[in-house]
């Protein structure tokens, strides 16, 4: 039976429980660990979960939610308080280590239906209670937090449906509960793909991919989840806003585009009609690079999406350190394609690892791949085959996993993002870099993903030894820094 | 020297004047007009301006206004009100005809800076006096109107500059005023293109086609305006509000959205970022199918959309009474190809045209053209070749002129789009028809352009002899009738 704290901040999930063999070799080295530290078992959360505070919604209140949706959906038992607190974003991972809540929601309820989110929303209304919507609760930017305590509406437990597939239209309508596995395997069975893998995934659901405003990581070929909303059904306390799914169209602004990324804030998603494409994997083409550095790597990268030759799915770039800590891990160093990079003049420490996969038409994909290989190849690229980025998209969501296991060993861990135009991107990438570095025993890596015509997302990942007792402040500050650094750049955040 | 109505109503542009000679004996053949009837003159508006409201805003503060913008940029003459009251709907145009103006702006002011705008706002919102933005008055949906008089803020006077060129971001910064021409040629000068190019792209500008939120003709590759917007500066009464040109965010919801397609009323653009792209019409690849009806065509274009092999930029089809106009229109009517394309089993009445133009790198175009003209062919289309497109292509703007020749002869004609799903789209366009063709004396053509996996745009173009006297509720009764069909066929407005 799961009570603990730790229970929360784990999944569950089997890849959470060990770290891969080369991570482990990667912290020995960088961080002068030993097999020892790694049973440190730091904030190891096993507490049972108790809250000091009582929800503070009155009894009778409380019996009015019961009647709109059954006593068996209005939670208040600490530990449905407790795992609705906090998201996955860093700072909270480390609150539950800690067994800290200071603003839990006073009640969960998962509604069974749109009607009872009517009604719940008019007595929290009229009561004047907070109501924050939750789905997969994976969020990184904070968005599922009670800070007013009040109502965490849960959509996953009963709003999870895939409504309606058309395939006339090319589109899926569905609940917001549901899961992106679940609406994923189900188009695929019926020849169609969402096309939408945030790195949450796995545990994150389309109600949150809209009200986070998330990009998957085909998004340079399929577009962002803001490209792939067609309508949308919201209610809010002053009443249902339905948008209908026309392709297109100029009335005013455009209705959906507000609540997409309103984090929950305006009010329930409750149906979403997406863009469905064809599932057609066997026609996938893909490619994968060595690059001499990141100039001329990114160069390529700005000319491909440029170039009028339509775009990959997925496209992405690992810098020199993530470049070399992935042939690490992989056991790829000093191996014999190391050493031929090497003395084909690719240097581990500034050789880039790109990935790229084309989808759709068969032709289609084979042309963009050729094209992309010719100017890969302008920019002095070696071209190392389909199998480094199969392989990576076989792992594609494990990296997220190796957080818990790493902060038991009492290791810091955490993903920042920033989108920047191309001509301010190694400028960018090199001082943010600088600020990361700037602290002891720190590994940074970063990465490009979601790649536009006129820019890229930079993602920078940094791993640390915690300062044990001082984890929050040490973390808040650090992070602060990184913002601060990412804006000071001209990026976005 | 300009000074009756009908300058104001005609942009004075050579093809506005002379209807071709398809389009007279069309006419004459579809409401058994005589050659006399062309030179009816009907409601000509060749009076002299006059205006019977004085302007509302008191001296003083116009004196404030000049102060400002100098006074030589305050223009409050009853010629330049009255230019400033309409846009170019089809009710607009009758109303000048008559000479009625109920609701003129009290002032036009073309201000010379951003300043300047801040400081009118601020004196509007000061004074109470509304004020309504406008770039090239070529508005079908009466965004440019006064209905509260006030100022009329002329941004092509000054604010017509292009900023910057950016190559590596691929990126154009351009005040509102610019002139779509202008920028295009510009641009081309430099490499590169805007990729927009809406119906009024001869007498439109950036601002409007912003605040306006249209889609232009190559919009299936391109994507519509507010695809192509990066970045906004919005002067608004509460302050300026600016994004950046970051090529993507996912802070909360999307400011710029909130902006395009305001029609002004939430605030003065004073910049705009756009994406552009490499201009290389020599890699265009043209493509011309003839369809023996529009279900086969509309299927095929369907396919087209969602089959995965990259988007056409320019994707049109015209319904069996616009293919047979426009074969009469250029003289093909009784032609070899005709009579060869009858005997194929085209049929005349039935048979539909579909242009199709691809642009981008050679073998990206030409890939998928191939792609396409297989599918085409599947659907049963006849390929004729690139010149219907090519020639299409090359008076892609004259359409819109030939409507004052028209109304001079006392024909009503307009046209009204609706974006619509492909599930749905024959429903619509079947009854939508059914209720235009149900006047007397009328010629309906339609056609599909901007084309989405999900849908298409339909436009239904009428012509039909004015009720003479009673020209505006005539037309009045049956625009809201052509709403009300699109309506309750689950189209877009």
């Amino acid at each position: 039976m799961k009570t603990t704290y730790r229970s929360i901040f784990k999944w569950g999930d089997k890849r959470e429980e060990k770290l891969e063999k080369g991570v482990v070799e990667l912290v020995k080295e960088q961080f002068q660990y030993t097999d020892t530290d790694f049973d440190k078992k730091i904030l190891y959360g096993n507490k049972e979960v108790r809250l000091s505070q009582k929800p503070k919604i009155p009894v009778i209140v409380r019996q009015q939610f019961e009647t709109i949706s059954g006593s068996e959906n209005v939670l208040r038992d600490d530990y449905s308080r407790a795992s609705h607190a906090f998201g996955k974003f860093y700072g909270d991972l480390l609150y539950l280590r800690k067994g800290e809540i200071a603003t839990p929601p006073d009640l969960v309820i998962t509604p069974r239906s749109e009607k009872e989110i009517e009604q719940i929303l008019t007595l929290c209304k009229q009561e004047n209670i907070a109501v924050t919507p939750v789905g997969g609760l994976s969020s990184v930017t904070r968005g599922v937090e009670t800070p007013h305590g009040g109502i965490s509406l849960d959509l996953t437990k009963h709003l999870n449906k895939i409504l309606k597939v058309n395939d006339v239209n090319s589109t899926v309508r569905v609940e917001p509960g549901v899961y992106g596995p679940v609406l994923e395997k189900y188009l695929n069975e019926r020849g169609f793909t969402c096309g939408h893998f945030p790195q949450s995934f796995e545990y994150s659901t389309v109600g949150g991919w809209v009200a986070a405003r998330g990009a998957g990581q085909a998004s340079t070929g399929y577009g962002k989840i803001e490209d792939l909303v067609l309508a949308l059904r919201v209610i809010t306390p002053a009443g249902i806003i339905e948008t209908k799914d026309f392709p297109a169209t100029a009335e005013a602004w455009d209705l959906n585009k507000i609540f997409i990324g309103s984090e929950g804030t305006l009010g329930v998603i409750t149906s979403i009609t997406l863009k469905i494409r064809k599932y057609q994997p066997e026609n996938r083409a893909l490619a994968s690079f060595v690059f001499k550095d990141c100039q001329s790597a990114t160069q390529s990268m700005r000319k491909i999406m440029q170039a009028g030759i339509g775009f990959p799915h997925l496209f992405r770039l690992s810098d020199p350190v993530e470049t070399t800590t992935a042939f690490k891990i992989k056991g790829f160093d000093n191996s014999l394609s190391d050493k031929f990079l090497e003395m084909k003049g690719y240097r581990q420490g500034e050789r880039c690892l790109m990935f790229v996969s084309i989808e759709g038409n068969k032709a289609y994909a084979r042309l963009v791949k050729k094209k992309i290989k010719r100017i890969a190849r302008k920019h002095g690229s070696f071209f190392i085959g389909a199998k480094p980025t199969k392989d990576w998209l076989k792992q594609r969501y494990d990296s997220a996993y190796m957080r818990d296991p790493l902060m038991d060993a009492g290791i810091m861990t955490d993903t920042v993002e920033t989108s920047v135009t191309w001509d301010n991107l190694l400028n960018l990438w090199t001082n943010v870099r600088v600020y990361l570095e700037s602290r002891e025993r720190t590994h940074v890596m970063s990465h490009i993903s979601h790649v536009y015509e006129n820019g890229a997302n930079l993602y920078f990942t940094f791993l640390s030894p915690m300062k044990q007792g001082e984890e929050m402040p040490d973390y808040l500050d650090y992070h602060h820094g990184l913002m601060d650094a990412i804006l000071d750049n001209g990026g976005s955040l």
